[in-house]
């Protein structure tokens, strides 16, 4: 962050389900300030999605008007504005041509970027604000692979010739989260230190027979009844299972995978590195806020960049 | 049930988590009458087990002082009387070997039947409960096999010569609760009535990949939001996949089965039974009364019957 060493140029605002994020960006698509919002599209009072950007991004607003783009769940059907998906493969130069132009009541010109579908056979996967993310994460050097971005949908994405081909959304971190706090497997949980041996006894367990994770669950319960775990522990074997079980199905789908790029910097993402390497995958990481290089990458390609 | 019909030699009692059901059984091992109440073992106030044991076979008591058993999750640490696990193979003998005597407080002597453990390489699996239904299954004609019973965690036994010879618990009722209760999978669903249509896709949904359940669950939000899939219908695919999913893996861990018995009278178990027969392999019905069979055959080698 290098705030006044650059003229602004573009606004890029990532509108999730929980909290929100915006970056000032330079002409050369470096990030020269950044804020942040727990207002995600859940947490909207009466749907003054207008007022809430308008106070966000109001500091930047001072000077000369420009460029907004907006991604994430915003665009869903909770949002603010419902765009289409759009299908693959997806580049800057498709999300570009879809932009969705809408002026807020306060006069704010917001350039809405689409999610992105893959039909599968008849059962449509989705994402929204992801792509974003991948097309910055492309332009960046990491133009090619499997990218992986965990979070409660934690999605798997295949990018060639810096266009996104195909994805596949895991409910790992929502499965996880929905068993500890409303299963028997969490009766016996208690807040602990993170402990790497019994994540990585978990994330074995589950690459080892991802097919049979409903019984393998069960063993959350009857290792620590049984004082072959530390209940303290019981929580981080469940989530090395979980992890386990989807990486294994995910590398079956990606095919023969030596590298994945994991995008993010929570503690989550460092289990996913961990779970990964162990399973003999070299990983390399990007941060979450390569989103405002996917909006800049996309606003380019829209002509909203000089 | 043949009230009056034959001379009482045995009360068994079924003692589960959220309920129990006793039985009046007769010197060929039939039932003459049966009563339940919701005082499973999570429901009972102060750990007055033995007064809601009075009051459930007091009427039965009048004569002359009948054998009890008692079985299920009565014998576990938030039960009466904690009892080890028996190992495998199991049989009603070595049951019998292992009943656990204890009077209560009114001088009622109660035989625990203990629960069961397969060791499965370090991740133990245990039941509690099950095992008498199953030595009553054995009993009637359904000798060997694989048997399953449906249910919050339901129980795959395989038997030979009357014996358990091996386990797997797949928590598959749970999950399902907990998916639509406390995940974004709920939020569509409604009460509707069955849609067999529906569900017998998402079985076959989870046959087809069984590895793939974290992606897979994500199709029971993407289906109804495409509008591939009613609304209305949403549990039942969700249902259907689970069990798909179940199915799927404790087929290859059975082996080359033609025949599986379910045990159960409930909606839930006509659902597996529709899963197995579309997965062709054909299925025969034991009723859960069935336990009380178990209870005699476990007294009778333990020769608490004459």
């Amino acid at each position: 962050m290098n705030l006044g060493a650059s003229e602004p140029a573009l606004i890029g605002v990532d509108w999730g389900t929980s909290s929100l994020r915006a970056f000032l960006v330079d002409a050369e698509g470096d990030v020269i300030d950044g804020v942040s919002a727990s207002e995600g599209i859940m947490h909207v009072q009466g749907r003054s999605f207008g007022a809430v950007l308008d106070r966000l991004i109001g500091v930047w607003m001072t000077e000369k008007t420009l460029p907004i783009l907006a991604s994430g769940m915003i665009t869903s059907r909770n949002g603010w504005v419902e765009t289409p998906y759009a299908k693959m493969p997806l580049g800057a130069c498709r999300l570009g041509d879809q932009l969705h132009a809408y002026t807020s009541e306060s006069g704010a010109l917001v350039h809405f970027v689409t999610g992105a579908v893959a039909e599968d056979g008849g059962r449509p996967d989705v994402m929204r604000g992801e792509e974003t993310q991948i097309i910055g994460a492309a332009a960046t050097g990491m133009r090619d692979g499997t990218f992986v971005m965990p979070g409660t949908h934690c999605k798997w994405v295949q990018v060639a010739d810096g266009k996104i081909v195909d994805f596949s959304t895991y409910m790992t971190g929502e499965v996880f989260s929905a068993l500890k706090g409303h299963t028997i497997l969490g009766t016996l949980m208690v807040d602990a230190d993170f402990d790497e041996d019994v994540f990585v006894m978990g994330v074995r367990a589950g690459r080892e027979a991802p097919s049979e994770l409903l019984h393998n669950l069960f063993h959350v319960r009857t290792l620590p009844l049984t004082d072959k775990l530390s209940k303290k522990a019981t929580a981080h074997y469940l989530s090395g299972l979980l992890i386990g079980t989807e990486i294994a199905s995910a590398l079956v789908e990606a095919g023969d995978v030596e590298m994945v790029t994991v995008i993010g910097n929570s503690a989550l993402t460092d289990r996913y590195e961990i779970a990964l390497q162990i399973s003999g995958v070299a990983t390399r990481r990007a941060s979450e806020d390569i989103v405002a290089k996917g909006h800049f990458m996309i606003a380019r390609a829209a002509g909203l960049i000089g």
